[in-house]
Order: structure tokens, then C-alpha cells, then sequence
């Protein structure tokens, strides 16, 4: 491992790993590693092979995620848990998860080659269900780790029949051991866990890292107008009952919401016209909307304004609007002392502190049912991820094990009640 | 024939006619029934046969068309000539096209009934596409008779790969005779045709038939937007370049000009959002866009504000925009002097005249390169055509066959010069 206090030598051996791992793939020429498959086993042993050379006890947990154990100063110290996942979606980039994990097994071994210990135990953990793209389930490796794990998922089923009891059984898991990945909370101090950004905010400021404060809330809705179909050459427009013509002013007061409220952002992704044709007045329009905060009550705030907001232009149109909830997670805030110790560690590498929320789900969102969960961004270009066009700088990856090290050897754990 | 000048009885004879008629389809169950199918061939027989009935001597032009002729008072009178199609689109209302053919029989019925003969022949077409449903061409009969029919249609096919030539052959039409049905300008004194108004005004102003001013000409487009996609969670407001934003923002830009704008309807009627994922802020939209107006001008300076203003919203979003014609027809007018006396037909039915373009393309528009062209449009339920929810009142298709025979009776060709 690498001792380099430049960013550039620690970020090019990050960034070879990154390409290693990238070639752990289920499908030729695009990079696919769904949980359990071929390629995820594969890659869970070159990323055991790395965690035993930075010094951890390695071992696959019940539900195929890899653990790798760096022990602290005491055998009874709490662990600091570290990583993210190596499952990836279809067609995917290389950082999106891998990145936290390899990133860890880094700082981890840059301490083992010096020898030091900490206060903390560090457990570098490489979850392998992020994405939930094989199976309808999604955060499990993160879940059963958090002891959160409905076991009913063992029956959920992927796109050839195969059970996820099955294909966990054959990936060397063990399913009727699932809660045998739970940790015990007392033994934990914290989970960290690094991350690409997915969005554009730290590219817009020039910076290579921030600081997350919250996994933010999310609702999505689906959204019906019933209009009149009419024919487009013949009926006045003071006549008409255009469905299309509705929806387009719900989206742009979806928009003018979510412009002038802080902290909140909303999305109308899905616009279909029905029955779609050029001489005919739209009789129905289909949108989907997806709003999220890193705050509930500003989510919810929102959500009953524009609720309020579409019945109104309902009914000055003359057109019947249906808007039903079809998924809602609330929000998970990042630990404030975490926060600010990311924050510090951030500083002393002469990067102003941003603090931004995580508009997107993380492993954080399980973990924090079994400890205070911390993460760090790093910039990505363009804010594209689940892509191959997924880039980062070899500069960031080393700034990135470069904060997340001078966190960790500055971390002291809480002082818990003797038990 | 009936004498009687209630509207009743003479909107009952045609009402059981139009029934009649519509049991002749090529679909069971429902009402379709396109160019020179064997429904159109048996729907061809029945009115031939009621045509004669009607004191006319009928025959079957070059191109299908029925040409059922009642003689003036002198052989060499010039002809009005009378009439719509009978054919239908699928899954078709009784009355589109339909009416007008057998409104103009029951005109003629009554005054062979009575031994009238006027200073004009009287020619009722039954024109045999309209529509353009079984094969990518229309006006066809019209165009046959105004001699503006492109023999190259010959070649058109339908979705059984059948030749319209052939099924021309197979109808008993002669394809190669096209210019036959041609009707020679100088012995035409005009075309006078009876349509359900496939629009909502009349019924809204409580109105049995009103005089129509032009066949409104139209362009279509088809509108491309291309913006950035983006992650609905982590791109915020401000960094955002989403397309179905900016395409609502068009949508409404649209409406509000068209709202504005007398003599001018303007429909968005295809909204399609790509790639349409609840998550996703789109990074593209496809719009089509149906301007029309009676006045050429009035829609060609909608097209050009509209196109700046589009240009306006893509520059301020930073989305890219093209706007692409793929169909443009002038407006054709309606003449001042037929339109003068149906409107004194019209107002000696004691009904308050009511003057109004057609939205909505008629055969009409290519026998105004033949003569001279009137239209009387019939108040429909709901403004509602291409369906079989189409729906007039016995009383109103009274009125309408008055209206017609009122007309006609106080009709005096125009002079023309001695040749």
C-alpha cells in the first residue's frame, strides 16, 4: 500500500482496482454483476483477496455479503463499519458502490502498513444487493447486516425462475442463517461509507468531496387527468377539455414548487398522452411524479400544496385528476457528530466543507436502523451514474481515502454506558 | 318522397335511410366501411337504387364514385352538384359523409315528387373515399371529379398488399379511364355539400345548422426537445435542463396563443416523454403540433410567433429544440354567393344564421379547383365524429333536407358569357 501524502499515487492505485473489479462482469463487453451471480462471486474473492492483504479476517456472511475485519487497539473495542456494495445495474459504471468499498480496503491497508491500530475495530463491509435489479428486494446485503432482513424475501424470484433461497444456497450463503449477519449494536461504533455523488452539485462548485447530511425522503405518485377527446381542427378552445394541456401545467407547477422551496426537489419523469395522436385533443394524460427532501416535513409540505394546487387546475379545466401514492420512504439524517468529524477530515485537506443531502438510496438508509451513519460524496463528471459514462478523477479517489483516513485517526468512539 | 313541411317526417325518412345504409360494413358489429370494399359495393347498389327512385339517372364513374343525375329545365343547363362520401373510418358513426349523400337523395326525391325541374340539373355524388383509411391516399373521388387526381395513386397499397388499381378493377371502376369522371368546369355551377359539423358549436349555441365560411387550412409538425437526463433525486432544480418541463412550458405557450387568437385552433395531441422512467428527469420530449385557421395568414403568423417563443423557452432552459413541418394545406374558402344563400335558406327555417369554418377536412377541398363550393353543417352530439357515439336528431336532419330544398329552389346559376 501506498504512503504517499499526494493524492495522485494513492488515487492511481485506487483507481486500478476500480478497473480490476470492472472486469467482474455477468455480461461481455458492458459491465453487469448482479447479486449472486457469476460475477458477483468472483469479484467477493479478488475484493477478500484485497481485504487479506490490508490486514482484515475475511469471511462471507449469511447472505453473500464479504467482511473484512481490521482488529483495534483493544479486543473489545466497538467497530467503525466502512464500505458499500459491488452488485451493480445493468450496463453500469465502475464507481457506483464499488468505489466506498475499494476506497475502504485502501485506508485500511495504508494504516496496516504502518502498523497502526485505532481506538475502533474497522469492518470494511462489501454488500452485494444495493441495486435490486436481479430480485423485486433491494438493500439486503445491508439489511441483514442491520438484522432488518425480512426472511420472506428468500422466496422473492428473478427474471428465470430462480428463488433467491436457491441461488444464495449456491452461492455458498446461508439462508437459514440470515440472522447470523446481524451485528450486535452495542458492538458497533458507526457505519461510512463512501460514495460517487449521482448529481451534478460538486462538479457545479468545483469541489472533490461533501460531506452528506441526510438520504433524503421520497414519494412518487401517478397522476390521472380524464379530459375530453375532441377533434383538434373542430372544437373552439374555449370548448375544450385538453388532458395534455392540464398535465402540462401541473408539470410546470411541480417545477415552480420545487424551484423556490429549499431542501426539496420534485420530478415529473413519465408524461403519456392518451390517445396520442396529432388531429386529436388529448382525452387522458398519465404522469408520474417523484418528489424528495432530505426533510419529511418539507416533502409532505409539498405534496399537500401541489395536491391542493392540481385540484385547482382541475377544475377551472373541466378535467377529473387522480393523484395516488405508489411508493414513500421517509428520510434518514447522517449522524451529526459523524457529520462533523467528515467535515473536519474534509478541512484539513484545504477543501471547503460542503454539506449536501443524497437525493438517491444507499446501504446508509438499512444501516442507520443498527448505528449513527456518516457518508462522503465524491465529485462524479456530469452527475451521471448507472451508466458506463460513470467517471471520476484519479485526483478524487485519493482525496477521497485521504479524508476518509484522517477521519478515521481522528475518530474516537462515544463513550457508551458500562453495561 | 315526403311533401311535408314538418321536419319530422322528413327527418324520419332520412334518419331509417342513414340506418339503413349503416348495416352495410365490413366488420360485423361495428360501422367500417372503406374504398372499394365489398360493403362499399353493396352501400354503392342501395343508394344507386334510391337515387333512381328519386327520378335521377345514375351511374358509377371511373373511380367509384355513384353520379346520380336529376335533368333541369333545359338540357343544356349547367349542374349543381350535391353530395359527400360513403365511406367510413372503423368502428365509424352513421353519419359523417353519409348524410350529405342521402339528404341531398331526399332533396331531389321531393321535387321529382312533385314534378319540380329548376333552371339547374342536379347532380348527387356519392364520392367513395374521403376518409383515406384502406389506402395512404384520400379525396380520391373528389379529386377524380375536379380532375386533380394524380394517376400515381393507382400504385397506393393497403395493409394486404392489394393495388388500389386492382381493387379498382375488382369494384367495377375503370383505372385507366381516370379523366372520365372529370366533370367539365363550364357545365358546373357549383358544389354544395351537407356535413355533420364533427365540432361542438352549434350544439353549444343551440343551433340546428350553420353556414360554413372556409375548409381552414392546417400545418402540422413535430416538435423535438433535448435536454439533459438526469437523477430525479440528486440533480437540483437549478442545474436541470429537463425536457418534459420544457415541453409543458410549449404545451402551455400554444394554448395561450391559440386562446387569444380569433380564427385559430392549435392542439399538442402527442406528449411523449423519453425515457419516461419515474426516477428520471427526461432528457428528451416529442410534441406534435395542429395549427389550423379559415385565414392562411392567421396561421402562418402563429406558426412564426410560435417558433420564436419556442426558440425563446429552449434558449432560457438550455435544451435543444427542432420544429420539423410534415403536413401543410392551405385554406380553402367557401363561395360569398352560395354562402349568402344557404344562409337566406337558413334564416327562413326562422333559425338565427350562424357562419363557422370546418376544422375538419372535406371533399370540399379538392372540388374547389372544380367550382365554386358551399357547405350547411348539421349540429352533432357533443361535437362527436369517428365513433359511433356520433349522433344527430331526427328534427335537425329535417331541417337540414329543408334548408337544402329551400336552397335549391331559390337557386339561379350565374350567368355566364356566351361562348
Amino acid at each position: 500500500m501506498s504512503d504517499a501524502p499526494s493524492p495522485l499515487p494513492r488515487g492511481a492505485a485506487l483507481m486500478a482496482r476500480l478497473d480490476e473489479l470492472a472486469r467482474h462482469s455477468d455480461e461481455p463487453g458492458r459491465l453487469t454483476r448482479l447479486y449472486l451471480s457469476p460475477a458477483h462471486r468472483s469479484a467477493a474473492r479478488l475484493v477478500a483477496g484485497w481485504m487479506e492483504e490490508a490486514g482484515m479476517s475475511v469471511h462471507m456472511d449469511a447472505v453473500g455479503n464479504v467482511v473484512g475485519r481490521y482488529a483495534g487497539q483493544t479486543a473489545d473495542a466497538p467497530a467503525l463499519l466502512l464500505g458499500s456494495h459491488i452488485d451493480t445495474v445493468r450496463d453500469a459504471g465502475k464507481y457506483d458502490g464499488n468505489l466506498g468499498v475499494l476506497a475502504a480496503i485502501q485506508a485500511v491497508g495504508e494504516l496496516h502498513a504502518r502498523g497502526e491500530r485505532l481506538p475502533v475495530a474497522l469492518e470494511v463491509l462489501a454488500f452485494g444487493d444495493e441495486e435490486g435489479v436481479r430480485f423485486p428486494v433491494t438493500l439486503s446485503g445491508s439489511r441483514a447486516v442491520a438484522g432488518t432482513l425480512d426472511p420472506s424475501v428468500l422466496d422473492a424470484v428473478d427474471a428465470d425462475g430462480i428463488r433467491l433461497r436457491d441461488a444464495l444456497l449456491a452461492f455458498g450463503g446461508r439462508p437459514d442463517a440470515l440472522a447470523s449477519a446481524r451485528h450486535d449494536p452495542a458492538a458497533v461504533a458507526g457505519y461510512v461509507e463512501i460514495h460517487i455523488e449521482q448529481g451534478p452539485v460538486l462538479e457545479s462548485e468545483d469541489l472533490a468531496v461533501g460531506v452528506v447530511t441526510a438520504i433524503s425522503g421520497a414519494s412518487r405518485f401517478t397522476i390521472d387527468i380524464d379530459g375530453e377527446a375532441g377533434h383538434a381542427g373542430t372544437v373552439p378552445m374555449n370548448l375544450r377539455h385538453d388532458a395534455v394541456a392540464a398535465a402540462a401545467e401541473i408539470v410546470l407547477a411541480v417545477e415552480e414548487l420545487a424551484q423556490r422551496t429549499p431542501d426539496l426537489v420534485a420530478t415529473v419523469g413519465c408524461f403519456t398522452a392518451l390517445p396520442g395522436a396529432v388531429n386529436v385533443i388529448a382525452a387522458g394524460a398519465r404522469l408520474t411524479l417523484d418528489i424528495r427532501s432530505p426533510l419529511d416535513a418539507v416533502r409532505r409540505a409539498a405534496i399537500e400544496h401541489l395536491s391542493r394546487r392540481f385540484d385547482a387546475i382541475a377544475a377551472r379545466r373541466g378535467v377529473a385528476l387522480k393523484m395516488a401514492c405508489f411508493y414513500e420512504a421517509p428520510a434518514v439524517a447522517c449522524d451529526d457528530g459523524l457529520q462533523a468529524r467528515l467535515q473536519r477530515a474534509v478541512e484539513r485537506q484545504n477543501i471547503p466543507p460542503r454539506r449536501l443531502p443524497s437525493g438517491a438510496g444507499h446501504d446508509g438508509l438499512a444501516m442507520a436502523a443498527l448505528c449513527p451513519v456518516g457518508m462522503l460524496f465524491v465529485r462524479c463528471a456530469g452527475g451521471v451514474s448507472h451508466s458506463p459514462a460513470e467517471s471520476i478523477t484519479v485526483e478524487d479517489a485519493g482525496t477521497a481515502v485521504a479524508v476518509l483516513l484522517d477521519f478515521l485517526r481522528d475518530y474516537a468512539p462515544p463513550r457508551r454506558p458500562a453495561s
